[in-house]
This record gives C-alpha cells, structure tokens and sequence, in this order.
C-alpha cells in the first residue's frame, strides 16, 4: 500500500507539473502536436511554407519525437529503434526542395525508403520556415550554442558574433575541434586576422553572402553552401585583390544541424510527457 | 642577304603551313575569332546561349589567347603578363551564371575587377555551350585525357568508362594523384568494388546524377557539384540500403578544367599564328 500510495503521489505531482509547465501530449495525434509547435515558434502563417508531413498519417498517435539534420535511412531506422514515430526534419525527405516524388515512381531508393516509412507507420514533418522564424533564429541560436559562442553576439541575435581577435587559421582549428570529422572549403589567408564573423546558415543564395563580405563590419563569413561560381569566385577575387575577407562554408548539414539539436532542447521546453531525441545524420559526405 | 633571304623563305613557310592547316587570324578581332571557334565546334546556333563577350570591345585586334575554367583576378593578370588580351573562360565572370551585374554597381571587388579588364583591353568571352556541343564533349574528352582514360571509353564519347576493376579507396588514390591539390566529397563505402564509371561534369543537377545512380551499368558517378540536400541525400540514402552505389564530387573546377586545358590544344589545331596559352585557375577554395 505504501508503495501504491507513494506511486499515486508520484503520477499526481508528473501530471501537476506537465500541467504547470507543458503541454498534455499524450496520446495526441502528430498533426496536433505539429499545430502546437508551430504555434510556439511565435510566427504568424508562413504562405506556401515547405513545413508540411513529408509522409504519413497526421492521425497518428504520437509515441515520441525524433529531430535531425535530415530524414536519411540511417535516421529513420534509430527512430524506430527508440520507438519514436514523428521524425521532425529541418531539410526534404525525397532529394528536392519541394520533395517532389514524380520522377521517383520506379526509383527503387525512393521506393525502399518509402516503404520503410509506411511498415512503420512514421510521419516525417519538415520544420525549416518555421524554426527560422522564431525569435531569436533557433538554428543561429543552437550554432552559437555548439560553438560557445553566445556571449559574443552583441544584439543577441547569433548571426553576428564578436570574438577575440584570432587568425583565420586559428579559428578553423577551433572549428575543428567542434567538429572533428567536418571538412571545410576556405576561401581566405590563414593568416588574415578576424574578429567580426557573420553566420549565414544552409543555402540562402550568393546574394546573402556577398552583402556579407561587402559588409565593412564583416571579416569573415561562417556559410553553409552555394554554388561554387558564385560566392566561392566573388570571395577569391576579393583575397586576390588583397582584401582583407574570407569565407569559410561548413557544409549545410554542418551549419545546420546544431539548430536541429538545439530543437530537441527547445521542444522539451512545452512537451514534456512524450520523449524528444536529437539524432545526427551527420554530413552528407566523407572528404579525401 | 643570305639571312634575308633565309628568313623571307621562313615566312614563306609559315604563311604557307597557315594557310594550309590552319586560319590566318593574324591581326583578327576578337570578335571574328570568337565566330571561327564557334563554327569549329560544329554546332548549330544554341539559342540563348550564354557564351558572349561579358566584357570587353569585339572589335580589339587579338594578340594571344588564355583558355581557364574561371576568368579569376589571377588569371586575368598572368593573361597580362603574357600578353594575351582574348581570354576564354567556361564559367561566369561576375559571379552568377548570367553575369548580371546590376547588383554589383557598388560593390569594390566588381569595381576593382572591371577597372583592371578596361585597362588592359581584354576581352572575355565565355564558351560553355558550345564547347560541350563538340563531338565528342571537349570537356569530357579533356577530362578522359587527363586521366588517361581515353582507352576505357567503348563508345569514344568519354562520359562513361570501363575502367580495371578496382576500389572506390583506390580509385580516390588515383584521382589524388592526377588532382593532388583537390578535396574529395565522397558518399559510398571504401571497399566498394568497381569498374563502371560515369563521368558528369560541372552542374547539370540531380536528376541527371539519380539517372546515372539508378543505371546498373553504372558503378560509380565523378560528378562536378550539387546542392548537398539533393544527389548527397540520394546517394547517402541508396549506400545505407546496402546498394553497391558510390559517387565522387570533384567539385566544379576540378571536374571542367582539364577540359579547358584540352580546349588549348583543339584551338591549337586551327589557330596558329597567335599564341593559345593554358592558364589554370585551380580551385575556389582550399579545404580543411
């Protein structure tokens, strides 16, 4: 009895406090747990916004939640592995913006994939305009994190960080040792001396970062991806030219998916009765 | 008189051996060579192409030729010093594939680098389109050349290779050894076994890299680049269903370069009396 009685005591005080701090989620259904995140993020309606369930069943009960960088096949089969069933992804699931499948019909990746999603009876939300939306920018804020970095953004926004003066060269092995298995594509003089580094996270076009690199309170640029004639030929013109800028791209995985950890922190913020896991897809590729 | 005469019978010979194996461009304009060129590729009129003159006065008497993957600032200046004014690049001068400028009427490096090519009356002209309409593809011919590929191409276009079999490791040894400056983006296993390679240069997208993937003649692509969210994911998510797919990114440079390399020699083989140089501006970026 005196245990019963103290077991009862303890699912009172679980329920009074998700009740005090966060939302009852149990037994919900993923498309009311997704309308309750996106609500949280603060944002109003974003039009068109890639932010919609990839695959599977809205109805779906919940059994716990998964963040990652991407949905790849590795991912989806730790999910299942830790019982979670709503896979929350910050990039597409099918190789394509807009995860378009048409081209896929016969595709036997796609149709593997696919199925695996299905037998699981999985549902994968994208979460990319919606997370860039809350204030502050939840993946500048998670890089600022992983990077130990948020006592150096004066405005608090985590895109623009003042650091205590180092070497391009420096800051690289600095990088490095955060992301040890991380290859990253310079354009710059190791030697250059920095302190102002803007952080322009996953692809948002050469236009971004060249207003970046024109901009007199930027030395350095901390990028995630572009095509390589655009921003990678304006910066190595600009070094060229004896300008003092660099430019250093992560990857997109790499500049994005400390946001995506930081989510998983985010979200136990508000659900606290299902399990929320980060899981890394890590880069998309390894470099020789 | 001897000499003189030695001399005359020189010019003789040499008028004569232009006359018969080649144009006689001496004192031509940039813009009557440039037509030459494009009537050698043998190809149609592409509509809309992008190869025109991006900067620079047709009508300036051509002294010597540069062939690069990128018109770069370095380029352009070792143009100068060997005193060649036509430079022909692949790939955009200005930093987006259109080389609109209407965003850069401010901007210093823009500024800085059109100063530099108003001053010494160069000419660049892009060949993008139609170098890869020569048959076979110039570029991929350079490309077969610089590996020493020519021999594993059955059908002599140079986009497909049967190569001894061998690994995907060994194969990465051997593409460093012809690119030792280069970093590797790899998505497959190491001890993969292959001997089916496709070659797919530049940035032709996804689709044209997941058509190549899907192949089974096709072990493994050497690609250019991609966005990492699309061909990466793809080829990540086939290598972890136990797929024996792999591809290589060479990056954008590495892949189209030899082929403007080879683009010396073919302008060579018609343009001999100005001098046609070769000028590498290896890649974009240096990696750590």
């Amino acid at each position: 009895m005196k245990t019963l009685k103290a077991i009862t005591f303890y699912n009172f005080l679980l329920i009074f406090s998700i009740s005090m701090t966060g939302q009852n989620n149990a037994g919900k259904n993923a498309g009311k747990i997704i309308e309750s995140i996106i609500k949280q993020t603060g944002s109003g309606t974003v039009p068109n916004t890639v932010d919609v369930i990839k695959a599977g069943d809205a109805n779906t009960p919940v059994k716990g939640i998964v963040t990652s960088m991407f949905a790849t096949m590795d991912v989806l089969k730790k999910a299942v592995a830790m019982n979670c069933n709503l896979i929350i992804a910050h990039e597409p699931l099918f190789y394509n913006h807009l995860d378009e499948t048409k081209q896929f019909a016969n595709d036997q990746v796609f149709l593997e994939k696919k199925k695996f999603i299905d037998d699981n009876k999985l549902i994968i939300w994208r979460f990319h305009d919606y997370i860039h939306r809350i204030k502050p920018d939840a993946i500048d804020l998670g890089m600022a994190k992983k990077l130990g970095w948020e006592r150096y953004s004066p405005d608090k926004e985590y895109n623009m960080f003042i650091i205590p003066e180092t070497t391009l060269r420096e800051l690289l092995v600095e990088l490095k040792r955060v992301f040890p298995k991380n290859a990253f594509n310079v354009v710059g003089n190791p030697d250059m001396r920095l302190s102002k580094v803007a952080f322009s996270a996953g692809a948002p076009g050469s236009s971004q970062h060249i207003r970046l690199l024109e901009d007199t309170s930027v030395d350095v640029v901390l990028a995630g991806e572009v095509p390589q004639w655009e921003t990678y030929e304006y910066a190595r013109d600009a070094v060229s030219q004896g300008r003092k800028k660099a430019i250093i791209f992560l990857g997109h995985v790499t500049s994005e998916e400390p946001g995506m950890e930081y989510c998983a922190e985010w979200l136990k913020g508000f659900i606290k009765d299902i399990p929320v896991n980060f899981v890394a897809s890590g880069p998309s590729y390894w470099t020789y």
